[in-house]
């Protein structure tokens, strides 16, 4: 049984990994924290909570949260989150960071993307990213963990067993992805209040999503070349689910089954991607930690389909996973 | 040719006048007003009028807008407009007033449902009751209209000919109502934030909805008894658009067929109104100026369902419906 | 270990029931049935269960289902049920049935409702009504479980205990239900062809659903007095969920506080049913087995509101809870 | 008055188009067809069209109506559309085609395409494309127009005008579109069925919609090179709208300024397309004829941005602008 913590428990993700924790045999939720003031019970904020967790938000420092957990979830925005994870890990415990604060290994990437200087320097370089299909043996050991983006998560397991087969150029590589609402979190303003993003499709920060350097480093990790990706987001009236719609360029001689075929080879013991022959919907995944991907190829071109749920597969599921690599539990506990 | 104002024109209802109005021959909107900083073009407020309508969002005076504009619609908040009102009627202006300001005709009732003593007792006495099918008259040569609330319309359209017929009894009717989230206005707030509201549905201000007081007046006038209703309004995830099903007494001897002849026989010569046989839906109305009626009589109960636009017959439409009656043009003009 | 069957496997509710059997530690899903030419997969019908249930659908007849099940969920139509479930019961299995063939104890009620007579009235007496708050101990030792419908659900568990306690009148009751979309089912029909259905609500089948004489029969026993409920089922553009407001006519001297302790008390051991002093919404239950619950009281009526997943608390959910009960699970086992 | 008849009438496009022409001061419609039994009032097949249009579905022959309509908009599905049109045209009538039948120039790319050979090569080449933008001189005095697909209408008026002046590179373009539900039709099947498309987004028809030899017939006339787009079309859950996000390659030097610039030119005059500086949603332009188009230039590629009402400006608003341009009337009438 290990003891675990929720930082920043009142929104989407973190009811999600709550909701996944509860069922989780070897997790015990013992503290769950916000600055809400007064202290509720969570299930004020959750009503779907109800009945089913007992605690109460409580505003606490980093060395009292350690003091109760072994592994920490921290679900705090970017920038907030490596004021206190120093003070966690000294004190002893395990992170899981949901924030984009430790995914890029470049500080000055960090500096130019989310416009301030790195907080955590020094920590920065023991960060390990989280998607265990590519760094299961890193993640194990780690005592902190960069949970990845929804976005990138969509992007990296359609295209990087391509990239690492030689399948596809690194060059010239196109992302066109599709997110739910939920994606945008749980602070109301008006691009998500329902009568303006219902029954309407967008593009938004076209050029300038902080997911696309994530992308980058690690498709260019995947490709051992430089990745500069176009990445291009659109919010869709629905809760969850992303579908992200990638095009590449085929090496000579591909064809669509060997695309197929690298793809089943790379996630043959992967229990949480599954690689389809039809084209899925994002409801086929939704409510699971699950990434269905597909391949085609059109004319000149490689289109790589990827589906998963962003609260679950691209954000708590991913969680509980690296949770469960961390702490030696089966994989698939809880998921 | 009506030159004509719209005041706090930011909102939903206030941009569906706007389409009506740049759709009607004989209005001339001069003048569009907010509190929005910078006098910006209202179509950086609402894209969909690019191109459409080149104007900016003022922050003027009642006495400047009475001199551009011969009818004012206010969209502004109750309370608010109270202040105004008074301003406009002295500067020469007719006013349509789209809040809760002038429907009530007791100020007790006013001031006990909304929490405030009324603001201008001197002209509520004059305000007429904007619902044309039932007021026709007087709102012809009214300086001050009190446009309807859009449950309340969707509620005495169904019951009003029943009652005024002693085709149902005036006690012990029950309102049920269905809405889509528009009507929960513009600003972003937690329950219209699409992830909560999205695939859900509730109840809501169960017993203290303030257009219960609305309802209960207009169907104690149509019934010549006090009338009481209980009255449920819901939540519902679409854009527009509310079904009322209301639940009354026959009266001895009544029929299916003579319910539905009372309602055929009162709405003949209505051209927003449709008896119609089948079980209707809201998207039959949608974007339109109709309300869509029905009846059924289920053991001992009639069942009355009502269909309308939020937005358009339950605000900005019938506002242009009673501009039209007001200035004697053709009443379907622009609608 | 119980090794189960899911008879018409293709449905929305079948889908649901083999998820939680998937997660559940004392079920063997052995067999899934359809009549679709070619048993294909069934992760080709239901494309979510990819990866997750290796059978294939067989077009098989009740003996050869009981030689590989000790337990048969059988998702079949009414009417074609009553032509297995002899030969189900026969060959020593025990039936848990999602149609309505079970639910009324008076073969005449079926022939009058069903438009047909009762296909296997030697059966019907044994057959226990599945809503474990209600018959728990009837239903432990069941060969033959009529699990309940999902309107039904919602509106016995809000309003039975109320009735039981004499907290409530059992004449005048009326049952306002709006539903998500999956409670009609998976073939495509224009009603639920999503721009039909998609942005509306619409009422349907005022007066003669066939949920109305199940919800009566319930609530007569609960109350000891004929209850006669007026039943309106509304269309909601949702997936899942069922919000019924039921109004109802309180006992002299009953207050609101007097009717949520009856209700708390009433569940207070029930695992899946919440009490509530919020207005819930649909979505707090959705994905889950609880079904929320609240009641409030406005001018002379009572208004019960209740929620729940139609898919689960009011088909699947239900169905694996009375699967507990029968086999000596916890009864929370999966859920 | 030019008197107008619909073929095909109990469809999506065939509904839009009745509403847009009840309102055209110009057109009268005489006659609306279908193969529906018995002859029904429209408004039993189309709720919304009560007390709109009082006319019965007739099963006519192409004779009978051009006897009563000078303009026959043929809303039939592509290959029945080629047994009538030689009719109708020989009669005398004008024909606005909603099919791909005269799309497409070459007998030989739609038999490749729509797997059948083309039914009238005699008049495929008199056949005009009905896009008012690239072709008005053309459309003015055509007998039979083939109004453009709701895909092809989005991509061509973001890219044509940027291949016209050389901005962007004829090769390499990808088209990445977004449609709502409407876009597949009226006829039930399990892809559109509510619980399945609802909550979900998925790409379909891959390298093989038909609508991709229009957009490289069009964009190849507009470049004076052969264009052949990836074309990738995606299921969004919402009733209206299309987004289509399309990638291609600048021409050395350019700059995002240019490209809107080259825009704003060459739409300077057009009444029904907006170029914007924001990131346009569809809901700015649901329920119009317009078309919002934007451009960004993001690392060495350029991407447009053009969104559309599939039924109006996709459909039967350029239809009703097709209309006009042939009778002389100001092409915004109806519209």
């Amino acid at each position: 049984m290990t003891r675990v913590a929720i930082l920043g428990a009142t929104g989407y993700s973190a009811l999600e990994l709550i909701k996944l924790l509860l069922r989780h045999p070897q997790a015990e939720i013992t503290t769950v924290t916000s600055r809400q003031e007064g202290s509720p019970p969570i299930a004020m904020v959750h009503p779907s909570l109800t009945g089913r967790l007992d605690l109460r938000l409580e505003d606490l420092g980093p060395v009292a949260v350690a003091g109760r957990a072994d592994c920490v979830f921290s679900c705090l925005p970017h920038g907030v989150t490596t004021t206190l994870v120093p003070h966690l890990l000294s004190a002893g415990a395990r992170v899981i960071d949901f924030s984009a604060d430790y995914r890029l290994r470049d500080p000055e990437a960090y500096a130019q993307w989310y416009g301030q200087k790195h907080g955590d320097p020094e920590h920065l370089p023991t960060a390990v990213y989280g998607l265990p299909e590519l760094f299961r043996e890193q993640i194990a050991p780690a005592r902190l963990i960069a949970n990845p983006g929804c976005y990138p998560t969509s992007a990296i397991l359609a295209l990087a067993p391509l990239l690492k087969a030689g399948a596809i150029e690194p060059t010239d590589i196109i992302v066109d992805s599709k997110s739910g609402v939920s994606g945008a979190g749980r602070t109301p303003k008006l691009t998500t209040h329902y009568p303006e993003c219902n029954e309407s499709v967008s593009a938004y920060n076209i050029g300038r999503h902080r997911h696309t350097p994530e992308i980058d480093q690690v498709l260019s990790t995947a490709s051992g070349a430089a990745v500069n990706v176009i990445f291009t987001p659109h919010l869709i009236p629905m809760d969850r689910g992303i579908l992200t719609t990638a095009y590449s360029r085929p090496k000579p001689g591909m064809t669509e089954e060997k695309l197929l075929d690298t793809l089943r080879d790379f996630y043959a013991d992967e229990p949480f991607v599954r690689v389809v022959d039809h084209l899925p919907g994002t409801k086929d995944s939704a409510g699971t930690n699950y990434c269905d991907i597909t391949a085609r190829l059109v004319r000149d071109r490689v289109i790589t389909i990827s589906c998963l749920d962003n609260l679950i597969k691209g954000a708590a599921g991913a969680a509980v996973q690296n949770f469960n690599v961390m702490h030696g539990y089966a994989e698939t506990t809880g998921l």
